[in-house]
């Protein structure tokens, strides 16, 4: 496959980071669950550069703050370990316990640092996690530790929380006439909002990169991927995005191929997320255009992405689209009332002056899809930015009304 | 009834606005709806000083725009139209004609100057006002003009859109041995969030105050009641409150019962509406104390407030505290993780720490009332806030997917 966007030829794989040599992963069930896997381990074959983004909540939870440390403490990652079940928030000085704990088993059974450990846990705030079936599930783990494709979907089940699919994608490129991998796994369903949800992705690649530049890549790719959809705007104390490549360079080069094999990778997990999103029944894609800068164009789509007003209207199909340019209003950043213009799917809708170009019935029509667009040009300046969302289902009501029962 | 907060004697009246001594009102059926009454006149025997708070959307609708021009030129204030079925938002020049039509239309009738009065719209977005409606509507308004409970019923009736109940609120206070009357009549429902989101408010008083007094109340009265409730997070494009006292006084002198009978009217009006949110089954206080200031304790609780996964565990009456405290670290105003502690309707439930003070069942049967409060002491200082929400229910998806349709 070729990437639209791009002029280079990126070729998608199957396997998501089961697809990236050197990565093994194993999903298993520890317990945490009734009867589902909860719980993944991903090894690397060599020492690998990890960079992060994570929550900007400031109710951190324990692995997300004790992964940071080990980050800040060792050069080099080996392990991941994730669990599904319990998100090891909220639960005070027990839970900083449990999650070096964690890393510590992990450690043991693969015969490295505990520093080298990357931790990682979703579920529900506030209940502490059970480290003694997590023990025993880290053993079984190691037993069915694998490369390629199977291996990466069990891993990428053992993640999931309100998830319906597991999410994983990948991208080769070519490079100094070498084949590279791009691949990642991610968790999101519900709670997703821009600036890292509740989300987890876990991306890996055999291309050598220094930690700096690999840090620039994900910031950059982020920004434009996970940083831009939208479940329900709320924001968890767990999202964390982690990135790793061989520790066998320290230059900053990086062949434009593998900067959108990353992109790619990371736009390709983030629209999962939205089209799996909580009670999601159709898709919503906002390009905002002619803005003055991007940060601009960003807000807009962001506010238009989290307004309950805009998505059960979508969810009814509903062309009331006052609702749209309302919540773009409110987003505050610089809207000029007199110059917006407004698509969707394509087709004019309303234009400049607040002309409707297409009829009620014709409007509605376009709603009817699984899959809306809608293009909001600012008239203002040339940068564009895209996000994507969801409706607002009873479902989502349904769902998040007895998470825990 | 005498008001909790205060020692001071406030008499609770019915009648809302209309217990106001020369307020006259008339709620009429102009045919912008099928059936329902659409249109309210409200008409001061005197000229009156008006203040203004209105909506922060960059999309303001033609008759917020008009009404502030209007105050902007003409130092009293004679009457009110308004009218639902149509918020005459996004309607482009045409808005704007439309609105000064209608300003016209009551100003003719009533023989006074077109600036001396407010119109205020609400209802669908970008469908145009009916004009020659809104005057027959006018002159059947006109003939109706009465004092009273009755009149101000129809007027607050003819304001509605998805509202199930008209909102009126009036106290009496005695004040240099006279007694003087503070009421009000306001629309709400949906679309509410702080910073004035789809409300209207019409407030009056026979106790005289200049301009200058009577924004500085308005606006402190605002702060604490319509800028602390949220149904929805979002805002709109008509959003506002209207404030009026005899334009005899110059003097900027107060008493403290005219303050407090303004902030009760604005309160109970704020609370009403939220009581009357969309969908609503539950509401919410959230009292949020111990805060650095004001301005951090009011983020913190808005954020509860608008967060749909603590909504919709409140409609499910599920104790999962993780996401109220999920949602206030998203805020990130500065809650401190380790200090924060949790109250559920006055018992403490989580300590400091992330302790559980209240077992699963005790903390489901503490949800199941109809009206819940929270306490969230953040641990810092010595500030407080409170505001109000409700729950997110099917119904409000039901409301919010065919709100034309």
């Amino acid at each position: 496959m070729v990437l639209a966007q791009s002029s280079l030829e990126l070729i998608a794989l199957r396997g998501g980071i089961g697809a990236v040599p050197g990565v093994k992963l194993a999903g298993v069930h520890a317990g945490i669950k009734t009867r589902k896997r909860d719980l993944a381990l991903i090894a690397f074959d060599a020492p690998q550069h990890c960079a992060s983004v994570v929550t900007t909540n400031e109710i951190k939870a324990a692995p997300v703050l004790l992964s940071a440390r080990h980050l800040a403490e060792s050069a080099t990652t080996r392990a991941i370990v994730c669990n599904s079940g319990c998100a090891n928030a909220c639960t005070g000085e027990r839970g900083e316990r449990d999650a070096m704990a964690t890393a510590r088993q992990a450690a043991a059974l693969l015969g490295i640092a505990p520093a080298e450990v990357v931790v990682a846990s979703t579920g529900v705030i506030g209940v502490p996690l059970p480290v003694d079936r997590v023990q025993r599930g880290l053993e079984r783990a190691l037993a069915h530790l694998d490369f390629g494709g199977k291996a990466a979907s069990d891993a990428a089940e053992a993640i999931m929380t309100t998830d319906r699919v597991p999410k994983l994608a990948a991208y080769a490129f070519y490079a100094r006439d070498r084949r590279y991998v791009v691949g990642g796994m991610a968790k999101g369903s519900g709670m997703l909002a821009p600036n890292m949800a509740t989300m987890l992705a876990f991306i890996a690649t055999d291309y050598p990169l220094s930690r700096g530049a690999l840090a620039h890549l994900l910031v950059q790719a982020c920004d434009e991927s996970f940083n831009m959809i939208s479940v329900d705007g709320d924001m968890s104390t767990n999202d964390a995005v982690y990135a790793f490549a061989p520790a066998t360079s320290n230059g900053s080069e990086v062949p434009i191929e593998c900067v959108q094999a990353l992109r790619a990778v990371c736009l390709d997990l983030a629209r999962t997320m939205v089209a799996d999103g909580e009670g999601a029944t159709k898709t919503l894609e906002v390009r905002v255009s002619e803005a003055v800068d991007v940060a601009q164009a960003r807000a807009i789509a962001r506010a238009v992405l989290n307004s309950n007003l805009v998505k059960t209207a979508l969810y009814g199909e509903d062309p009331n689209w006052g609702r749209i340019i309302a919540a773009a209003g409110a987003a505050r950043v610089g809207l000029d009332p007199q110059q917006w213009t407004l698509e969707v799917n394509g087709k004019s809708w309303i234009g400049r002056g607040c002309v409707e170009l297409l009829s009620e019935a014709e409007a509605h029509r376009e709603l009817e899809p699984s899959s809306i667009s809608i293009g909001l040009k600012l008239g203002l300046g040339a940068a564009a930015a895209t996000g994507w969302g969801c409706d607002l289902s009873r479902d989502y009501v349904r769902i998040n009304a007895s998470y825990r029962t």
